[in-house]
């Protein structure tokens, strides 16, 4: 990797967290020279606007939330199994999240919800991926016989969406993970009920 | 009501939108000379601050969402029946938000979560009352017999707001009602669920 490729990937990473924390519009050329390091000549060599840095640094946080579910996943076997491990993947953002300041996702989806912008699109490329992970699973467990086959997979990926991205932001406002443990549960329990009774 | 509270209001009314559609940090005071029509010192005249400002515009749009839930749950008989009510008052956030821009609750909320500001504390306090809305409604029904007494007031309210905000979110993402007709459909029989079975 050249000096100028890690200087790149560098501003990307110290760059993310402040954006995730105070949103895009809310994050300042000053705070990005003061997590960075940087000038703002120096950040600009890299990036042509703030708008490509949060691009980018958007792109870093779906790579680091990707990186997290197929470790989770690896050598998990079994549908249901794949679905609580999924669940925990998220109950972990509360303590544990990919980048510092909660759901990437949840934060840029609803800052960017009312205008067509780039980090829009992303945001709908990566709650789809998401979603198509949690549907497919389901899928496959229909198809391998686990689970029922009148299960609907883009019900399950909307439903179990909707709620751990609800529950983390509930968890947050209030710095209690009491709501992210009743949606565990209820999901956990949805997840039992989708199991064929193989009697 | 004195001219100067009828242009305090005026001003409240109209910077709300603004507010709940760009968050707090987005908005900028040139877009709330422009929607309010006054010069930043006829804003000021009224409100000492930016920030001033954000909380009364945040106190209105909680004030217009506890006009909803009084107006559809009027009349209203049982405890299945009202909260069918509250999750068909959440569902027609998407069409009709009670302020343009979303859930006011849950941008501020997502906004607001990383720092221990006036505004986080009005998130919370609106937040709670509305799982309060939604527990007491829960309590009452057990108290009648009409609801099993071994439903958990609080942990309905958790989970019927988490997903709901969470449908808000991905509907508004995907400019999409289904993940919020899924998320209907899975409450309201998660409500048949919670009825006693009088045989």
């Amino acid at each position: 990797m050249s000096k100028g490729e890690q200087t790149r990937q560098r501003i990307v990473a110290r760059a993310a967290p402040v954006f995730n924390t105070h949103g895009y519009s809310g994050t300042s050329m000053s705070e990005l020279t003061k997590a960075t390091g940087l000038e703002k000549g120096g950040i600009y060599n890299h990036f042509p606007s703030k708008e490509a840095l949060a691009l980018a640094a958007f792109d870093y946080a779906v790579e680091l939330i990707s990186q997290r579910f197929a470790a989770a996943l690896e050598g998990q076997v079994g549908a249901a199994q794949r679905l609580r491990t999924i669940v925990q993947v998220f109950a972990d953002y509360l303590d544990n999240p990919p980048v510092p300041g909660g759901c990437p996702l949840l934060n840029t989806a609803v800052e960017v919800d009312d205008s067509d912008s780039p980090l829009r699109e992303r945001a709908r490329a990566a709650m789809t991926d998401l979603q198509r992970l949690i549907g497919a699973t389901v899928k496959h467990g229909i198809a391998s016989g686990e689970l029922r086959p009148d299960a609907d997979p883009r019900e399950v990926a909307a439903i179990f969406t909707a709620m751990q991205e609800g529950a983390i932001m509930l968890g947050r406002l209030y710095g209690d993970p009491t709501p992210m443990r009743y949606t565990v549960a209820h999901l956990n329990r949805i997840i039992d009920s989708l199991v064929c009774a193989h009697p």
